[in-house]
C-alpha cells in the first residue's frame, strides 16, 4: 500500500495511490492520517474521491513532521573503503521540517553555498508512538519507506563542528513521493541510487546499512519519543560529488534522481532560490 | 509583559504575568498566541479568567515550538580564556521539542548517561515569521527572553561527531518559566548565572555574546524560515561541569538554579527516569 500526500486546488490531501487512481482518505496530510491508532486499517478501507494518477502534485508525505532524525556514516562498504572502523553508535543530527520539498519538486540551491551535494537515502516513517523500543516494538513502529535526498551545502556544513547548518536549508530535500506501508518485518534490502543529469553517482543496497531501521527506531527512541510522522533519514552509501576528484556539486539546471528500487523515486530541478 | 503557559485541570492556558494575578488570553500555549500578527497588542489588553499566582503550574512557554535552534561556543570571554580564536560564524545545533520540561519541573536524568552537565542560557523567542532577515527585521522578529537550561549528557554528545543525541533526551532542558516581552531594541545585557546545590557554578553577561540575538536571527533566517514560537538557545558562558578538574555532573536529588537577572529563573530537581 502507497500513502501520500497531494496537493489540490483546495489544499493538501491525505490519498492511497492504487494502480489507478489516487483515492483520498479524509485526512489534509499523512501526519494526520499516522496519529491515527487504527491507520492502517483506515487506509485499505478509504473510498473516498479520486485522482487521475498523471498530474499527482506530490506534497512531502509528512509536510511538518515532529521530527526528522538524520544518522550520518552508517553504510558498511563505504565506512570500510574509507578505511574506518565500524561505528559503534549512530552518528544523529537534525533537520528541520521546512527543508522538505516533494518528489517532483524544484530544489532551490542554498544561497550563498558554491558546494551543494548530493546523498541518496532510504526514508523512515513512523506510525506508532514509541519510547524505550524492544526491537519488537522498534519493528511495529515503523510505518514504511520513502525515498530521501539530504542534500547538502558542504560549506555550510562545515562552518563549524556541527553539521546542521549546511543540511537543513529551505526547500533543499526532495522526499517521496509517497510512504511505503511495511508488510514484512526483515530489513529491506533494496537497490539505492542517485543519478545527477543522467550519470549514475550512488548505488548501494539498504540492505548494507550497519544500523537498519529498527535498530536505528530502538535507539532513537532511548533518548526521546518517536511520534507518528516522524521521519529517519537512514544515511547516505559513497559517491557523494564532495568525496570526489575533482569535487562535483550540483548547479542551477541539474536533474537529481533519487530512487530506491521498489519504493519510488524523486526527480528534482535544482533552481536558484 | 511576561507571558506564560500554564498547566490547569481543563489544560494548558496562555497568560500574561502581572504583578497581582496570572490573567487568560484565550489561546492554549504561548506557541497559538505568536502565530496571530497582532500578539502584543491582543495580550496587552487580554482580560480573561485570573489565576492566583501562588502555585503557578508553569508548563515550557512554547510546548511544541517548530524548531529549536541551539547555539555552541558563544561567550566571548569563555572562548578566548580557552585559547580559542573568535569564531566567524555561529556553532548551530538543534534540540525536539519533547527535550523540554517548565521552569519548575522535575528534570530527567537521561538513562544510561554518567556525564548529565549543566549549561545556563539565555533564550529568545521569535515572534514573526521571518527569512533573510536584515539586522532591523531581525530585531522586530524577536517576541522575547526566556531561561534556558541546555542539559547536556556529554557521554551521549561525544559519543560521535554530532551533539544532538546528547542534547535531546526527554524531558531533559528547562525552559521558562516566561516569555519577557522585548521593548528595547539594544541586545540584552545581563547577568546569567546557574548554581547546583546552591553553589555557583556559572555567571556571565549576556552582552557577551560573539553573536547577539539579533545576529543569530539574521543568521539562521538566511538558512530557513524562522516561526512564531521557534526557540533559539544562545549559547552557554564557562563553567560547565564536564571542564572541570575534576569533572562535576549533576545526579539524583542535585537542584539546578537557572537564572536570567530581571528575566526570570528556572528551579529543577534532577530526578531518575
Amino acid at each position: 500500500m502507497r500513502l501520500a500526500t497531494i496537493r489540490t486546488p483546495e489544499g493538501t490531501r491525505a490519498v492511497r495511490v492504487d494502480e489507478d487512481a489516487a483515492v483520498e482518505l479524509g485526512h489534509p496530510d499523512l501526519g494526520a492520517l499516522l496519529r491515527r491508532p487504527d491507520w492502517r486499517t483506515e487506509a485499505a478501507a478509504a473510498n473516498g474521491p479520486r485522482h487521475d494518477l498523471a498530474g499527482l502534485d506530490y506534497a512531502p508525505p509528512v509536510p511538518s513532521p515532529e521530527k526528522i532524525v538524520c544518522v550520518g556514516l552508517n553504510y558498511r562498504n563505504h565506512i570500510l573503503e574509507m578505511g574506518r572502523e565500524l561505528p559503534e553508535h549512530p552518528t544523529l543530527f537534525a533537520k528541520f521540517g521546512r527543508a522538505q520539498v516533494g518528489a517532483h519538486d524544484p530544489v532551490v540551491l542554498p544561497a550563498g553555498s558554491g558546494a551543494v551535494d548530493w546523498e541518496a537515502e532510504l526514508g523512515v516513517y513512523i506510525g506508532a508512538e514509541v519510547r524505550h523500543a524492544t526491537p519488537d516494538e522498534a519493528r511495529a513502529a515503523i510505518a514504511g519507506y520513502t525515498v530521501v535526498n539530504d542534500v547538502t551545502a558542504r560549506d555550510f556544513q562545515y562552518r563549524s563542528p556541527q553539521w546542521l547548518q549546511g543540511k537543513t536549508f529551505e526547500a533543499s530535500t526532495p522526499v517521496g513521493p509517497w510512504l511505503v506501508v511495511t508488510e514484512e518485518e526483515r530489513p529491506l534490502s533494496r537497490e539505492l541510487t542517485c543519478t545527477v543529469d543522467g550519470e549514475l553517482m550512488q548505488k548501494a543496497d539498504t540492505g548494507d546499512l550497519v544500523f537498519d531501521p529498527a535498530a536505528l527506531v530502538a535507539y532513537i527512541s532511548a533518548i526521546v519519543t518517536l511520534a507518528p510522522g516522524d521521519l529517519i533519514a537512514t544515511g547516505t552509501p559513497g559517491g557523494v560529488g564532495h568525496a570526489r576528484k575533482p569535487p562535483r556539486y550540483l548547479t542551477e539546471g541539474s536533474e537529481l534522481v533519487t530512487r530506491v528500487e521498489g519504493i519510488g523515486d524523486c526527480r528534482n530541478t535544482l533552481v536558484r532560490g
